[in-house]
């Protein structure tokens, strides 16, 4: 199957599987997260009072963590879904945001890998370096290194906790210890858009849902953010605009906006 | 009064009255639902805070409670302003938001309606199945079911009640226990914007606040979501672009728009 | 340097420094105001943990503190960060967002004010009204009042706490008890877009965070709402596209949208 045939079954199995999508996630982005889902033919659900988060894991199929706004309590949430998602065998996508900002995220991180064993890990590579113990900068929660730069870190985190390991950036980074991807696309605008790197985790959250496997979950999903920045990317006129694109053409995606929105290269 | 006529009138009284609405709500929607509001003409105010909560509810319109993303402090800052408001005489409207898919939800929902005997009640048919004590499976937040599949139970709930109930889909259904009323309009790319149904909530409330009576007030509010979802999709690529078109119908609002936009039967 | 050389200046300022502004803010607008301040070349971050706040502002250039849907884990949370930002010498922004509508609010935002001596208290008329201990009506977090009215207000609380003061509104005024300023533009769509207010003064910190004096920092904050306000007016077709249009602006600004955009009295 050729790398474009492979993105477009994905796209159609999320379409068609529709996958309920659980997020416990940040305040900032709730909001394009649930639409990025809705328009990938995902069903998203938000949700993180202690006092459901158990009964709707046992719903779901598919479980994304992100940090991005954490507080005690969230965190003790994302521990209770968490080992029931793992107990059900349902992919679990952790988001780092901001891990190196500060001890709390870092932290967090570092406990969710090793006690959920989650599927995938996705973060930008100032974030994966510091889940990988690397003494970098982070400038707040923005990148400060190429996806390349995390490359070792990477497969380090992948073959230490047995995941599938995301370093986004200009082109993105995927190995699961084993199996290796990068894939080329989007636009440089994307990382002015608060978020995407958010949207992305949750995208991948829906493609693993269907997916044989989280390495291919991982790479449909961030192949389809590609394709949807590149095309979003041609009818914006800023951020503003790419956002509503963006949207657009997650849900109007089609075979020829895969062929021209991204490229795949396995190793 | 044509049902055209009487749903302009709404949408003038909206926008000479200006009401200020207060809203509990979840935080996925939190933005849109203030920016639905304005667009209209009424005044939002989100705030949940138990310290504060009681003397919102002293100057305010409307009370919109919804359920989202609930917790427990949450709960308890719905209880202390909905009873404000019940005493004051303004009206309540409760969105029962995944209802069916916690046990936590779908108690929550019954305990506001018994507790604060809301005007109004408003959701998805699967929400007011669930809220009605039928078993039936809710995926998430998402309906699984047809408004029609709702109005035995929607009827039930408005006579136990003593509240309006409102079922939205492809048609909504308005019963008040005795009268009844189907809206016809909108578009089918609504489904697949995140918080359409907790915009409906919140215009609702905000026509309940310049309505006679909750009924009037609940078709009304139903009404202009099906006018201004039927502009916006005409102009709308996808479900990002019908988000900004959506707003902008509701703020540019007129009667051609709603002659074009919605119909509506009494029964 | 004339006024629009300053603003531009402002601009260059802002994109060149990319500040990292930590924002304490609400949950309506977090999203919005990420977005504005990456649009406008900064670096946002959102954080409330009480665990890691005050690590947080140990890293960053500005720190905006808003009210708007406040409660007692995030005032904590605001001391915190305040307390690190004061005395690293960043300048501290806050937003009273419904000062006037609940006891919880005014005494906040005033407490905030004696207790962080923040460089810039940023609100509409009826806010500094309430802050200044008027008896005023607010509704709800809109303003009841223009700029003018509370122009005394805002010369004492410049005065009593030593900081700069800024009342927005259709031409907006700003002290720092000796200087004064007024800056005209935007569009009088802006009060229909929920949370401009709050991207106001998110902006005004990021280029407090570049700026030589507090009261320059605030000039030229509002002087590019103004310009971003004057250029998305004209390409929108309601506040739903004008968000879109105003995100764009702020990233694209140029000189002659400047020029096109604001003027500034200096008095």
């Amino acid at each position: 199957m050729s790398e474009h045939d492979f993105v477009w079954d994905a796209v159609q199995r999320v379409r068609t599987g529709g996958p309920l999508v659980h997020n416990i996630t940040n305040y900032v982005v709730m909001n394009n997260t649930a639409n990025a889902l809705l328009a990938a033919g995902a069903s998203p659900i938000m949700a993180h009072a202690r006092e459901e988060v158990e009964e709707l894991a046992g719903l779901v199929s598919a479980l994304v963590l992100n940090i991005g706004t954490l507080s005690l309590p969230w965190i003790e949430a994302m521990f209770v879904a968490g080992n029931v998602a793992a107990q059900r065998g349902v992919p679990i996508v952790v988001d780092p945001v901001g891990a190196g900002a500060s001890v709390l995220r870092t932290e967090t991180s570092i406990k969710l890998l090793a006690e959920l064993k989650p599927s995938i890990l996705r973060g930008n590579a100032s974030e994966i370096l510091a889940v990988a113990g690397a003494k970098g900068a982070t400038k707040g929660v923005d990148s400060t290194h190429k996806a390349s730069d995390a490359a070792d870190a990477a497969r380090a985190i992948a073959t230490q906790y047995g995941c599938t390991v995301v370093v986004s950036g200009v082109e993105d980074f995927v190995t699961d210890g084993k199996r290796e991807a990068l894939i080329f696309g989007g636009h440089d605008i994307m990382p002015k858009v608060t978020g995407m790197g958010c949207t992305a985790s949750a995208i991948v959250g829906a493609h693993a849902a269907v997916a044989d496997y989280p390495f291919e979950g991982a790479v449909a999903g961030m192949a389809v953010m590609a394709v949807a920045g590149t095309i979003a990317a041609r009818k914006a006129k800023g951020p503003g605009s790419f956002q509503v694109n963006f949207i657009d053409a997650l849900y109007g995606m089609q075979p020829l906006d895969v062929e021209a929105g991204v490229k795949v290269e396995w190793k």
